[in-house]
């Protein structure tokens, strides 16, 4: 018999709400014979405020014991900026090498958008994860004086640019449209600018069937407001994939549907599949919180483990129940992932 | 009697017909008494074919004997990326240390926008225009190997932040809502996160009436596409601020009427006033192009040297003829800017 070994981060706000309601859909949809076994982690704000530690080398090797991870969302007021996102978040992710920061956009039928005339968008943004500007690289000099000056260095190498590519390419190649955007700031930043469209260019020869363009990060948000059906595939740098990212969820239907998987392909280390929104303390502990995102994380995680047709049925029943949404009354947040696991159930 | 003393820089593709109407439109705006002289340069993708040059030293000293510089467009698909706008649109920037990059958003009646249910958007947008990533700073190693290491390095300074903060916050405090939010990434971009932070912080003492607030970079993407009324004024980084105001044109009305100024306060150098959009050469020549965001530039730049009466008079007149063309037949580039300037003319 088969086994999912999960490590679960629930982590700060909203987070152990909509992980609940995730973990539940997963037991739903999961095969008879497929034992689950959950792990829970208790970082974040509060271990932070308890300990002083965000993530130790004991807690990597722990997590690494298993075959993927869930997380809700990390983050609280009460913790300075940056501490918990450099020091859990980003450190997981470089630590990991999750390279492969996959974010899928899709307009589902019946789901708001603030866009006029309810466009068609179905679109992925596969986002460099482990270089860029956030390498933490950089400091000050003459700190919080008059003449401080503060420095922030993107990396970018051959390496870590090329496999990325690759990673897309190869996605945009099982896609029916088959198209390629490379988004990135060519014409100013041209250091990394000109290695990305090198690398770009190099494999898009080995990819005859792929269409391929290119386009600036600026314009590109452009696009993603007057025409967002031009995107099939969208490739980028770690910075622009977090701005469009977040663009591109609010045309979409809102980050309350937007998931993610940080991903380490090689499988050298276990992926990490998470909403794209945050913690929300405003509406923690309410029920008020949508685990949709949390929930596609989840149809995100099955597919990276191989289950394809497990994660098929999560999105078609995220898909069914958003479709039925409107007009009715607003439902909680277990109410929400109550309903997808019996669909998924079937 | 007095006199304006205009360099003005056509430039590439659509740059020509766009830079005539708005020539056009400040003749026509300017009092009797007010002597205009313009100087034309030749600068673009022509002039750096034919000598390989884009800016050069005697250009910067010719340039500099003007009050102000009006440009259309640079750029062109047959010069490599990069050359013109590292070698002259940032040159120019940097050389006349253009540090106060003036981008307003305001969605007038009439005009289409993508977003549904037509939202009340009246901001401006100070984007920082001397630092940042935009130095030129990095470079490459290993340059075309499998081992290649690009770098761009983002250099702030105490000295060129504080100078915009305290520009944004006099803006905003003129403004009746009075309101500035700054836009960064503070929570991964530590080193200058924090440098743009504190000095925000500090100034935001000195302007007790000035209502203030903190968004990270991938969010404001989202509020301006899901509540653009919650800004008045924001404040932010050279990239931040090139990413954003693109997004700001294209949804309050299309970066047909986006304008911005290119501003050194100190009055040092002249500053430089130009349309957000590019040379968009597949419609030049065919008088397609629609000149208003450089006569809505040719406002910011009269407003800049204290012509407001006559600045007011053409953003009167913009709104007057934006809020008459629904419905009314295309009319061409030199249709536009005639009707603009009868308008302004009274
Ligand atoms: C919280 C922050 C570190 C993170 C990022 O910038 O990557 C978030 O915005 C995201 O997009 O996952
Ligand atoms: C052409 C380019 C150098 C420029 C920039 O990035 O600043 C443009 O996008 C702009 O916004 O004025």
């Amino acid at each position: 018999s088969r086994s999912l070994n999960l490590a679960v981060i629930p982590g700060d706000g909203i987070g152990q709400e909509v992980v609940a309601e995730g973990l539940k859909v997963l037991s739903a949809v999961l095969p008879q014979d497929v034992k689950l076994e959950t792990k829970e982690f208790d970082f974040g704000a509060r271990r932070y405020h308890a300990t002083g530690e965000t993530l130790t080398d004991a807690d990597l090797d722990a997590l690494k014991a298993h075959d993927a991870i869930l997380l809700g969302a990390i983050g609280d007021p009460s913790v300075p900026s940056g501490v918990l996102e450099r020091g859990f978040l980003l450190k997981l992710r470089f630590a990991f090498d999750h390279h492969v920061n996959l974010r899928p956009s899709k307009l589902l039928p019946g789901v708001a958008t603030p866009l006029a005339g309810q466009p068609e968008i179905d679109f992925v943004v596969v986002r460099e994860g482990t270089e860029g500007p956030y390498t933490g690289n950089g400091g000050t000099i003459r700190t919080g004086t008059e003449h401080e000056v503060a420095t922030e260095v993107s990396v970018n190498t051959a390496y870590g640019v090329e496999r990325v590519v690759r990673d897309a390419f190869a996605r945009a190649q099982a896609r029916p449209r088959k198209k390629l955007t490379l988004v990135h700031k060519n014409n100013v930043l041209t250091f990394a600018g000109h290695l990305w469209t090198n690398i770009f260019n190099k494999v898009a020869a080995e990819y005859p069937e792929v269409t391929t363009d290119y386009i600036h990060v600026d314009a590109a948000t452009i696009y993603l407001v007057t025409d967002p059906a031009r995107f099939d595939v969208i490739v980028t740098d770690n910075l622009f994939g977090d701005i469009i990212t977040d663009l591109a969820a609010a045309v979409s239907g809102g980050i309350g549907v937007a998931a993610s998987g940080n991903i380490n392909p090689s499988g050298d280390f276990p992926s990490m599949f998470e909403p794209v929104h945050g913690s929300a303390p405003d509406i923690a502990g309410q029920g008020k919180a949508d685990p949709t995102a949390t929930v596609l994380s989840v149809a995100l995680l099955l597919r990276h483990l191989g289950y394809e047709d497990e994660a098929a049925r999560i999105e078609e029943a995220v898909s069914a129940d958003l479709g039925e949404r409107g007009g009715l009354p607003a439902r909680s947040t277990s109410e929400i992932g109550d309903a997808l696991a019996v669909r998924v159930a079937g």
